[in-house]
């Protein structure tokens, strides 16, 4: 077999799950939260399994969901999405991702994406034959420098990659990275896939620039977003994405084909969930007080950190206590420690490392504590 | 934008059900079951989400339901498929025969399909740039011609994609199609996709002839099935995928960055409900009473029509009716009789059409009947 991906090995996620596993690691690896869901939601899908939502959800997804959708990004973001032809429920925002990466690039495109990032962009973008141009973060916060970015655009260019808040540094970009990426987009054809999966999950008071904000942007976006995120449901595998029209009528030429819908019990539990918005708004305050617990309990830790402004990671430097690389590190932490989390170089270029590792802390203050208990032994 | 799929429209499924619907036309055209799922596997999946199943599954799927599988491959089939390695969860079989095609296909590949054939094989051919080398099924019977068959095979061919029992016309194929298949493919390193979500919905006491069956097939092929067509559930999208390692392995790797994994409690659901093998052994049962129960009510009508082997689906032929395209013939009976049905067009190349139609008799009896009071007064 002469594989199209031979650089591809199995996810980061699975590799170091099965490992954390097999020790009996503390696990903040992955990023899923390890506490209940509201039963509340649990109902709302026993009640939708009941009343037969089990055949196939219309190819775009339940009207009903897609028309809350519509109204919760108008009210955040100022944006009208037509829920007929600009909104697509999906398998989870993977499944957005990869669709969108399916439906627009082609041999010798240019996709540009920022890095350190999420593992799923690039292998799709090869897949099809595109070439991914990185554009590194800079500095110990993680800072964009809108200069390279601009420069890394080319004649080539298709789709330009962003993600915030950001997987996996807990950055997030401001208004002011918003006007510049629009500024450098302006004029193009370029099409911006904005990977918002932790659009809720945002903290000190700050605020989501989501691309729907900006017209600019918004014309030439596919915007992702996560229930599973969330809803503390990543296992469900429902998110959803938006587009001007144009855009997701192409986007659905592709996705009816890869999974025809998603699963539709769950989406009429969501679209019933979703009537009450502070299921979502009270979300950032929620895991605010997580962070803080996490970085109260390590504060006598050697790690160094910048705390997480959002989603539900946050990044460890351990240049204080080892030269190993962020691989050797992490194994050690798991099998001398009993600890997982995930090496930074897992998103990065290859032979990337700035001894830096991510905890995830979407875990009940009890699985907390275990995890500061050993961090502050290291 | 430059479209990828310029050719491509919105699926046929979703045309005619929104045709339908605002018609308010008796549906018989996407195939879905329309009566209650078993109790008892709803209540296994409100179960699961009250265990906490609301996490990611592990990537490859849960192990219970993977392991469950495999002895029912291994019972009914006599191969075995290692859990770990061979077996994949995915988000319905349509994103397994997409991913499947992900995984192989390059610029200029060529893909044996045989025609008709279910909508979602060649778009995804041609987003990866193969070429749909089509066999066309021959006579009323719509048997396949193995020299046909045979003269489509080039040095070029890298997939055949194969699908017993067959929608849309309700055939299967006997065991000496199947070791014409494995003659023709033996010395070849084409890979064979084989499509078999109705393995269980099979008729007249005949038997489902999986590649699996056949080592010579079953070590080049991806089998693709379907939970949603055994367990009337077409909603929750939860297939699955069987492969020999090598092949499998390379799959999971386009896998996990397209869904990363299916829906976590509809799959510890099943694998509860599998362990009783009469949940999917009394289907062939219960699916031909109801092709029985529709071509009994329609025997007086001016079809024609040759009764299905397999699938919930029943061709019929209108052509001692109308003269009109099937496509015309379609529109006007939801238009002026209220009922829908799928053109066989759909299914084919361009162009065409031999005046037939499909129909879903997945629905309960009082639905049929309304159905057959229409068509006998065609
Ligand atoms: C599909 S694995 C994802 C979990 C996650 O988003 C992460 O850990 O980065
Ligand atoms: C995903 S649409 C499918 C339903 C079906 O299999 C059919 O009607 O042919």
């Amino acid at each position: 077999i002469h594989s199209k991906l031979p650089n591809v090995g199995t996810t980061i996620f699975t590799v170091i799950g099965k490992l954390a596993n097999e020790y009996d690691a503390v696990n903040l690896s992955q990023g899923f939260p390890n506490f209940d869901t509201d039963p509340k939601l649990l109902q709302l899908v026993t009640d939708a399994l009941k009343e037969g939502y089990n055949q196939y959800a219309p190819m775009q997804g339940s009207f009903s969901l897609r028309k809350i959708i519509s109204e919760k990004i108008a009210t955040l973001y100022g944006n009208t999405y037509h829920p007929e032809s600009e909104i697509t429920i999906t398998a989870g925002a993977t499944q957005a991702i990869f669709t969108a990466i399916s439906t627009f690039i082609r041999p010798g495109d240019e996709v540009v994406v920022i890095k350190p990032s999420f593992d799923c962009y690039e292998p799709a973008i090869e897949l099809f034959g595109g070439k991914t141009v990185p554009v590194e973060l800079e500095g110990l916060d993680y800072s964009i420098n809108w200069n390279k970015f601009k420069s890394a655009i080319t004649p080539n260019t298709k789709m330009v990659i962003t993600n915030t808040p950001h997987n996996p540094t807990g950055t997030i970009w401001s208004e002011n990275d918003m006007v510049q990426l629009q500024e450098i987009l302006k004029g193009t054809n370029i099409i911006l896939l904005s990977d918002e999966v932790y659009e809720h999950i945002i903290f000190d008071g700050k605020k989501h620039e989501s691309a729907a904000k900006y017209p600019e942007l918004a014309s030439r976006s596919i915007i992702c977003s996560s229930f599973g995120k969330t809803f503390h449901v990543t296992g469900w595998k429902v998110g959803y994405c938006v587009a001007p029209n144009a855009l997701m009528g192409e986007f659905r030429k592709v996705h009816q084909f890869n999974v025809f819908s998603a699963n539709h019990p769950t989406q009429e539990a969501l679209a019933n969930y979703l009537k009450n918005p502070e299921h979502y708004l009270n979300l950032a305050q929620f895991y605010q007080e997580k962070r803080d617990y996490f970085l109260d309990a390590i504060r006598s830790s050697r790690f160094k950190m910048i705390p997480s402004s959002g989603t539900y990671f946050q990044v460890l430097d351990y240049s204080n206590i080892s030269n190993e690389s962020d691989t050797e590190f992490v194994e050690r932490l798991i099998k001398e420690y009993k600890l997982a989390s995930i090496p930074m170089s897992a998103f990065s270029l290859d032979g990337f490392t700035n001894r830096q590792i991510r905890f995830c802390f979407a875990k009940t203050n009890e699985v907390l504590d275990q995890a500061a208990e050993i961090l502050n032994r290291i």
